[in-house]
């Protein structure tokens, strides 16, 4: 869990034990007032409710279900969010030992990036059971705005890497569109107002513009600065079809947007905004 | 020009010399009070306004440039309308041609369907002089709501074809998505509700959503019947990749859309609205 | 039909006269032997045989059918052989409007490049009544090795065209095998050598391997320099999905693959090789 | 290890100890002279050899590296031979820690199906230290015809992955090649023909032409019947997608690829051999 998350459950009230592998960050969030943890399954121990947030399906396994692992740890009852974006199998899964562990546990992923995090304006994607989304609903509320429920356990990770998966799609398409506009002869302004009133419309289109100059504060306006990276789309592109793989489900476009992606990150703009993709498109 | 089209522009006090390929169209029409004529050539001469509206760039080259066609007959200072979807690089030359004849010409291909015809709800995408544009706009008002002005000649037509390539993009996308995300057991409804407040919105998904039960009142719900066809859809798509050969300018995404397309319309499903593209991601 | 060719024609004791529209290369062929002639028209004027290779469709139809066109001045019976790659439908059409003035045509694209036009191994890949075929056969061995019937009029270019898109999705293929096997740590000719004894071989990895220092004497291995551009794979490619599509066919690796041809023209490759493909592949 | 391969080591003189999760192959083995063992891991033991085959990476994790693993049975010393088709990561990291247990331990999957399995004729691709490669050699060659030697350690898997990414793209560019030139009216022998002499040949058009009636002997002309399943090219591309994630490598048609065999198996057709996948492009 980032630091500005911390400091939004902090200023709810909430009395906070905090565990990271960067000790400094650990360091700085102690300063603040946060009780410092040893590791993960000292996080565990004696809370009411444990929050994780981890970089990939291998690390939630490991955290909860390693030798040294939370789920050893942990009391039966206590009621647990992993706020990481990962595979919904494995979600499952890790939700599934908990439960058999005593524990009530939910997904509960999370978009709307840094700034959102700061605001305490994310959204949070919630899959397991309604009572667990009930008890959760606090605590996230100290973190973010939208807080869905979105069925059964997993289907927080579903509903997030499919939501990424359609915004990669459409980011391309917007790509696509604005430039072949351009190419033939349209003023992208022009072009891309008409395309807002009309059916190609979509949040590519109208609120996050790829195309430099079209419109003022998005990533395409400051050279594809800030924002949310490519190289973090590139994973989510890669849960999404590694999903599809597994539930033998076809995603064509998904499956060369992934591609488009990959290709733009080795060609350097991995840390770029994603709407940068339409730099595949624009000649230099 | 349709007959919807043309009841329109007699509602709204114009008096119309029509023709069409199909002679009892003509003969409704002029039971209905329009002049009939024996070709497109006669009913362009003594008429301060020309509008045609026809399939395929071949065929408006045939009705304007044709030995028998519309620019060795018309006077001098007609307005002239085109409004069939066709190619950016044929309207221009096109309205070349009628400019040298001393006719201001402009292109204004449209959509919403046959619904938008009937009751005068019609977009025209309009391409040319701005000029031009004012004095046809009185013309098109009494045919349609939106009379947007995309820029030069030709410009109506990038600006439709780049809109439904954008478009047929974000309708697979949606499909996919959609698709994926109930064979990941997520409920259609809830999905579609989660991704309408986030950045995979599109108007395939809060307007004109393609799962089966999703909305009511569009296409998916009654079996895709109605609505823009798929076999129109792929011509449109047809014209969008043609064009963006001719400019050299890559639209990956828009060419594998193109081919999931002719591969829904081999598969018999060319007729159905093009929102049934989901069929191809559903299993039967 | 290039220098080249004439100059085998002329050695085999045929007398010619010539047209071009650099007025040089018909001095010098003037220079060489040949008849210099005002026209295409004038060329097909008290001949046996007429012979035309040209860059597209519309030039064709325009040479053969327009108002100062070869089939005006052409006399009946002449046998007439067009080496132009163009789309089947259209060497149909011209075809016909020959045999309506009597004279028998035949398509016959060519491939095999400069150095097989120099060294008269070129192949013919001819469409047409059998007869015509044998009648064309002795001329057209003046100047190649393989004269193969493709069966009725129009089937030399869809030969030619079918060929070459399986022959640019191969080419991709090998480069993103031996791009992937590369960078799992295989050496290239290591790898070369077990696909070319195994399924996964083509006429692209055995003898054209696009993966530089694999194979000697091919583009690869000098920088891809010569062999067979890329922007003409582009325009062959442009011609394979264009039949495709007024066949109403899918061809999803092969619209993937014009793409990927366009990006490599759009990034400033088209000049070279077509092998260079594997560089949109092989990080710099 | 399948039973066919059990045999050809038994009439080579070797003395088996074999276990499957089938009893009854076990039994059936053992009547023909092996001794049946009650574990993978008791089959480890007390053998100068062993050799493995398993259906996918967490299988081989497993049976390896499980608490009741090979690794933690096996004498310091025995020859190692994992034939299992797997990804090449993990075919590393399990040899890393066959050696960190003292063993020397090779990857070798092997191509040529169930006929070259009861006909020795397989082909093995060896990943590995070269000594270790020349000691499994005489093992090996009790069941293929080729082994070949790729490198070190996981190029075996490799080497596989990548030929078959290849093939499988090579297998639809013949597809769409094939049905393109059928549709434009030609003869699918004589394109055939034609190809095989020219730039388009493949192993998939000269050796297993997909097309009905081109080729006799080949699964085309038994309506797909036996051959390599769709369903195991599907897995294969898998790994070869997966890889190709890991190590950051574009493969946009490897992955269009994938997705056109995963719709070639939601239709029904997974059992069918490989080259079944023209049925997508062909009208029923």
């Amino acid at each position: 869990m980032g630091a500005p998350m911390c400091r939004n459950l902090l200023r709810h009230g909430h009395s906070l034990k905090v565990y990271d592998i960067a000790p400094a960050l650990v360091r700085t969030l102690a300063a603040e007032g946060c009780e410092p943890a040893d590791g993960a399954a000292q996080c565990a121990r004696d809370v009411d409710c444990l929050v994780t947030m981890l970089p990939s399906s291998p690390n939630v396994r490991a955290v909860y279900l390693g030798e040294e692992g939370v789920l050893r740890r942990i009391a039966p009852g206590t009621l647990v969010i992993d706020c990481s974006t990962i595979d919904p199998i494995a979600a499952r899964e890790v939700a599934m030992d908990a439960r058999a562990r005593g524990c009530r546990m939910i997904d509960a992923p999370v978009s709307g990036g840094v700034a959102g995090a700061e605001a305490a304006t994310l959204t949070f994607m919630v899959g397991g059971e309604a009572q667990d989304y009930e008890a959760a609903k606090p605590v996230l509320q100290g973190m973010g705005r939208n807080i869905v429920h979105c069925g059964a356990s997993g289907n927080g990770q579903a509903a997030k890497i499919c939501n990424n998966l359609m915004l990669a799609i459409e980011m391309i398409a917007t790509a696509e569109g604005m430039a072949l506009a351009a190419k033939l002869g349209m003023d992208p302004k022009v072009f891309a107002a008409i395309v807002n009133t009309s059916s190609g419309r979509c949040w590519s289109s109208d609120t996050y513009n790829p195309y430099p100059g079209v419109l003022e504060g998005v990533p395409a306006s400051r050279d594809y600065a800030g924002g949310f990276g490519s190289d973090l789309m590139l994973k989510d592109l890669a849960l999404a079809t590694d999903a599809a793989k597994a539930a033998r489900q076809p995603v064509l476009l998904g499956a060369l947007a992934q591609q488009v992606y990959q290709k733009h990150s080795v060609d350097g703009h991995g840390a770029k905004d994603f709407s940068s993709v339409i730099l595949q498109y624009l000649k230099p």
